[in-house]
């Protein structure tokens, strides 16, 4: 049961940023955090706008932490929190607030990524939960035989989530934004692309099968992109609702007409405060499964197409998902990154993340850091709507998938078959004990992200060196010991300007 | 990975029923099983139509069964298959077919419950795959504290499920259709009182929630059952469903033009084999959001409503829970019904099912069983359409959810708890070790459900009595036994008679 003790009801009166613009708080003793330890969800201290970003926001966010005295602010979140968390810290040390900014990687979309962070609380615990409903799904496929699954799963812009739930539970098709964008994919490729799968399959006399789609998808493709920006660009203007469709150039209103009715309603929802389209509350999976029906159909009447009927069942695999009990990994994550935070502010540091690397390797292997969040931090011009135009601002950014990372080969190795041979693999539920309870993403696994390692691998190099190559020690190793080194460090040099266009000289 | 051998793959073109009338064979040795143990789904054999009951599909199966010289015909079901399970081997039997049919209680529904049957295989798995679900949507309404969420669950006709799931993990609120029918609610007597209750959460400040709705809600809801009951009869006269909206009589065309255009077209479905609806496709949980979010900005309006916009996010927990692993519970439950059929079929006996009792204690205290399936089978005489009239066929009946029984007097103690004070109870995934891998239903817990072994029980005092009073024993004891012998027959004799009313007299 969840806990619900008399000052935890008065705090529940206000929680998220809200609460803490409004100077509520809570102390959180063994006895008030034994109720939340290791459960999913933000309703400790719950949440709700999730965003200190306005001059208001920001001077309220300082009162706060000046009134009650705080040595520190913990933000846990992804990109936007973080980014958030960043100029915080910095207004913070500009307006001489004593109180330090800490930021931590939290996000079930897995798309906080770089250097140093090899992958978010949540993930895990998300594609686990995401990943036993799609084998589920496949059983059932492969049971009844005769639906199409059209399953569309959380994860905002980037397609992490899909990834990973491809790889662990084979379905025969996956639709990554960063592909379809990378190809510059148009709504009738894809729905050609999935029709013709369906054709190749019904010559194998299969009717069934089960598509994952990331709800990214429908920012990732071009048409669509493009009029969701008209759409936007419209809503700044103030133009109403109602009137938008009106308001549109007549190539955005002529797709816009083409499309069924459910989904124009969706595409005209107000987008969200990182400017991108509500994603959760467009149905792609049933416009994409509305469009394959009439092209199949189509094809049917041609006689190019000759199998069954066309059936397709959609799904949204969104909040249920969400507030579930965390992996093992995710707890020892969490549990870890915690531990940082603490030893971030008893090192007085301000606008920093902490992070673990190695998360791939045992937990006593695991490597402990801390990074300022600036240093993950780039500047992206972009404009948005016909004539808008801004100056970029610098922000955490959202990492895509890596069409030439290791997971993505994966894959992309077994596409052909994944799509034909029904090979689809039942991770199960998530476990806590047993058999699998301690596996961790594969994506996280088959990449080799270990970058902190590797610069103090690197780091042991050179005291290596530098012991080897001391007073007393012969001409010899000195003239080789010059010379690789003249080498290595001319070849850094090179690699390390500007000018230097990436892997094409190697 | 799922098992494609050769002969597998050959065996796959055909299956289920339609596999059986074609005479497709597979035969099952311990390796082809290997792969197939403890999964869910049905795709080792398939299913395709689950029905064999027009004289054609009887005669199909009976050839097949005489020319494979088939000792026995297991047939795996809920209520439709075993009631042609029982009309099989009533008609194998009297055309001398050697070939004996047995029946084995398998349906997530739960709907298939009887003295003899306590629970069917597959009920423990899915309500523990959702109630995870809701569980983790729960935690995120606590968590944001903005949302409703309006979540529809797979499971035919009757509640069982929706009442499993709420019990393991209470959510705000359930609608059972069995309720529903019993109070004759209507669909604005439905919508009013979910909107009662958001607006008494709204003055305690709560802005979130779950609602649990069955899927077949929408057939206990009076006028909605009669107006598919008209469509479902002008589907029967041959009616396009484009013309039929035309031909409906004027109160029920005042009700579908009432309706969203979403759930019309859905109310014009086909029916299914069973004459029902088909349930998974009529999205009510979004014709109830709707409904309810019109009500509430109509009371805004009216300043009778004094919170917060009220915003709903709805989902269909369907097809993701189907396949699944099965519970520990479930794969003994499972095991055990497959030895039975075995030792049914080696003492020779047709048109029985197999059964386990008790099943609420440990597996060394299961009492296994077999029963006549049409023992289970009662003559329910209906009609459909105004004109229709038909004479009632035996069949094994659906059982609704027990408004009387234990279960839903568990619920009902806690309903207002549940709605106002967030009660949220998270079981977690479904575990296959460790603590709470081994529970079982609540509903199959808390109900005195061992028919047979108290059955047996009685038996047990008989003998005793006949064992004490025998030739040579006092006087006295006779003359005690007697009489009180003659009170319980006598108590008995009025209770079985058919005037006995019930409770009434006791």
């Amino acid at each position: 049961t969840y806990p619900s003790s008399q000052n935890h009801e008065k705090f529940y009166e206000k929680r998220g940023t809200d609460g803490l613009f409004a100077q509520k708080t809570l102390e959180i003793t063994e006895e008030v955090f034994s109720s939340y330890k290791n459960q999913g969800g933000y309703y400790m201290l719950g949440r709700t706008r999730d965003q200190i970003r306005t001059t208001e926001q920001v001077k309220a966010a300082m009162t706060t932490c000046q009134a009650l005295k705080l040595d520190a602010l913990v933000i846990i979140g992804g990109v936007t929190s973080n980014t958030d968390a960043a100029q915080l810290a910095e207004t913070f040390a500009e307006s001489k607030c004593s109180t330090k900014v800490v930021g931590v990687p939290v996000t079930l979309n897995g798309d906080l990524k770089n250097q140093f962070v090899e992958t978010t609380v949540g993930f895990d615990t998300i594609c686990k939960v995401n990943s036993q409903l799609i084998s589920n799904v496949c059983t059932d496929a492969l049971s009844a035989e005769k639906y199409y699954y059209f399953i569309r799963l959380m994860g905002r812009k980037a397609s992490h989530v899909a990834l990973e739930c491809a790889l662990q539970s084979h379905p025969n098709m996956v639709l990554l934004g960063e592909e379809v964008a990378a190809s510059k994919l148009t709504i009738s490729d894809i729905t050609k692309q999935i029709c013709d799968a369906v054709q190749a399959r019904a010559e194998k006399d299969k009717y069934h099968g089960v598509i994952l789609i990331p709800e990214g998808l429908v920012e990732s493709i071009p048409e669509l992109y493009a009029l969701l920006q008209e759409i936007h660009g419209l809503h700044d203007k103030g133009v109403f609702i109602e009137n938008i469709s009106s308001h549109l150039s007549p190539w955005a209103s002529a797709l816009f007409d083409f499309l069924p009715p459910f989904i124009r309603k969706q595409l005209l929802l107000h987008p969200e405060s990182d400017d991108s389209a509500q994603l959760s509350q467009i149905e792609t999976e049933k416009l994409l499964a509305q469009l394959v029906e009439t092209e199949i159909n189509k094809r049917l009447e041609e006689g190019t197409y000759k199998g069954k009927k066309f059936n397709a069942i959609c799904h949204f695999f969104g909040y249920q998902a969400r507030g579930a009990l965390p992996s093992n990994f995710d707890c020892d994550y969490a549990y870890v990154l915690g531990h940082v935070c603490y030893h971030i502010l008893a090192a007085g540091l301000n606008g920093y993340m902490a992070t673990v690397t190695n998360l791939k390797s045992p937990v006593d292997q695991w490597k402990c850091g801390a990074a300022p969040i600036t240093s993950m931090m780039t500047v992206r011009g972009w404009s948005r709507g016909p004539t808008a135009s801004q100056i970029g601002k610098p922000a955490v950014h959202i990492a895509s998938v890596d069409l030439k990372g290791k997971a993505y080969e994966l894959l992309r190795q077994n596409s052909s078959s994944l799509l034909m041979e029904d090979i689809y693999k039942n991770p199960g539920p998530l476990q806590f004990q047993g058999p699998g309870a301690d596996l961790k993403p594969i994506s996280l696994c088959v990449e080799d992200r270990d970058y902190m390692g590797r610069i103090k691998q690197l780091q042991e190099y050179l005291e290596k060196v530098k012991n080897i190559v001391k007073p007393g020690c012969s001409q010899d190793v000195l003239k080789a010991a010059l010379s690789s080194m003249a080498h290595v460090t001319e070849l850094l040099t090179i690699m390390s300007s500007p000018s230097y266009s990436g892997q094409a000289t190697i």
